[in-house]
């Protein structure tokens, strides 16, 4: 997903045919062993402003090319990053990067609804893929592209950019580690007023309103948390129609969880006020993470024996885009697996769908194994 | 309901008859204008640590009564608070009071499911009545407990402390004059964990688990800073069932409450781990109280255009407790009417229902108007 402003349906429609003729790439700064070559596809605000500037911290991952149907910002952003004109492409002819041995992974950040496609694309264009929150917009979606991917013999990865930050790994690890006793409730609330006029507010680009796009990451942490599958899902949603801002997607939409160890969750999901933080309870104390999951500024505050105390961290060596790029680069030239694969944007999605049953018919309903 | 220890079987059933000699009371300490005299009607911990202390803070209300099945709490609280022996009753001969006129209004800290027998008694011997909360343990209850009040002529009560703190107050003022922007969203959490072999761990005293108890300052509390009555409910429930505390009664039980203005509500009552916090979300920013309910040591955050604060506010002049007596004693001397009527116990009861009925059905359930 992409937190901060939007990309544009000029963005990611239409687009102009490039000159595809071949070039060597120019001189990266120098490094240490082979980097993985990136394809950066859609260049919203997101991918310009949080993605690429941190490729500057990798030790494994580049950027060699970029997909765009706005010629000028290829023209931008291809002097700002030294990719040349032969590895620009538009989302007409996407295809050809299978032609390009530049380029070894994809990284997707586009709009939600177009994910699939351009996740089986490259895929079938024989290049690894790194594919942004939410995965798809349905199950169906998402294991069409994890069997695009195993077919191609290609990793696939989602952009859970949080699972690379020092302060939820140490949550994590406290969380499971019974550090606060066993776990016995998580909240999870994440939220931002959503101005007019994006992509993420009509739904036949985001698939969904606030738990399509901030929302995943109250879900997504209270998987992590628990190292744990839901059974149930109970959800209410609150959305005002008469706010152009909702025509076709929800606003707000809080949902409970129960999981088998018998943690339960309580969710908020919100395009109307601002939230950020998770607070992990267990039987002597809790761990609070406020903000939670932002770009920088994670703060961790944990109560036991009836004391609070700050936790605070060195400053880490990597970003978290960074720690996530060279993940996956890491994993392509090691051969070892992701720790945030398809499989796990599949298992948000198929929560996801059962908060959307259930707020719909008004049911607690058991989430598909 | 009595947050702290515990209120013994025996000090509920059985007992012992007492003289009932008329005698006068001895003097109390010197106040302006006439004191509404109390009979206190159950001395467990929340009655003896909490409220019987809290009188000497009072200007309208005086200890004039006791009533417990146990002799020996009689004799050491009589003498702790200048009570004499005429002024002692149990559970038998309860009925007398209506003989004593020093006896304007009983205060019933009794096991829940005791609430609703007391409070008729009470009302049919011609005293006025406050009575903790939860109110009663059904619906039908607190309609029986407002029906015989009415009838009697006298006024009912609950016992919602925060109503008369300040920091509550506040946050009411702050909440609906919309300080932060409209309401978006409530949290609301309450949880301790509970100790076994206690009476609010007995179905038969309680009515129910840790939302007859703590988690109703949850829902109290999203009332009260909205002003308004939930529409609709969802509620999961987690209780181990092979933990002996559980064996007749809910751990934890969170809901979702939707109220007419759209404000979503998500609530956490729980006997396994420790929550005193409520924050409202507004447009604009929130207002965060933790602890939010509290004995003492109430904490006030409020985030604004970005910029958070605490809000500190001097000294009460009146505990809550105090405020909380003073105030049905200054209705009584002025024939004016209660903040928190029986209608207002009767307003949770109903939803504390459709939650009970939202868990065990699996399904959303309206709440009764």
């Amino acid at each position: 997903m992409t937190e901060l402003g939007a990309i544009t349906r000029r963005d990611v429609v239409g687009g102009i045919g490039m000159g595809l003729a071949a070039a060597s790439m120019p001189a990266l700064a120098a490094t240490p062993g082979r980097k993985i070559g990136y394809a950066i596809v859609g260049l919203g605000s997101y991918a310009t402003r949080q993605i690429m500037p941190n490729f500057v911290g990798c030790e494994h991952s580049r950027i060699v090319a970029l997909v765009s149907g706005t010629p000028a910002k290829l023209e931008q952003y291809g002097a700002q990053y030294g990719v040349p004109k032969t590895h620009w492409y538009n989302y007409g002819n996407f295809d050809r990067i299978r032609d390009n041995p530049d380029i070894d992974a994809v990284y997707i950040i586009l709009p939600n609804s177009m994910h699939a496609e351009y996740t089986v694309r490259a895929a079938q264009a024989g290049k690894h893929v790194m594919c942004e929150k939410p995965m798809a917009i349905s199950v169906a979606e998402c294991e069409t592209m994890i069997a695009a991917c195993r077919k191609a013999g290609k990793k696939l990865m989602i952009g859970y950019r949080s699972r690379f930050e020092q302060y939820n790994r140490l949550a994590i690890e406290l969380a499971r580690g019974g550090h606060v006793g066993p776990t016995q409730i998580i909240t999870a609330e994440h939220g931002f007023y959503a101005r007019p006029n994006q992509w993420r507010l009509d739904r036949p680009l985001s698939g969904g309103g606030s738990l399509m796009d901030i929302g995943i990451y109250s879900l997504n942490a209270t998987r992590y948390l628990t190292g744990e599958e839901p059974v149930e899902v109970v959800a209410s949603e609150s959305t005002d129609k008469s706010d152009p801002r909702f025509a076709t997607v929800e606003d707000r939409i809080n949902f409970l969880l129960r999981f088998p160890s018998g943690v339960a969750a309580t969710c908020v999901s919100s395009y109307s006020s601002a939230h950020n933080s998770y607070r992990v309870i267990g039987t002597q104390g809790y761990i609070d993470m406020e903000p939670a999951t932002p770009y920088e500024g994670h703060s961790m505050r944990i109560r036991k024996d009836g004391q609070v105390t700050q936790r605070t961290l060195p400053p880490a060596a990597k970003t978290q885009w960074a720690g996530q790029l060279d993940h996956l680069s890491e994993a392509i030239l090691n051969g070892t697996d992701v720790i945030v694969p398809g499989e796990e944007g599949l298992a948000d999605m198929r929560v996801i769908e059962a908060i959307y049953r259930s707020a719909r018919e008004g049911r607690a309903v058991k989430v598909q194994a």
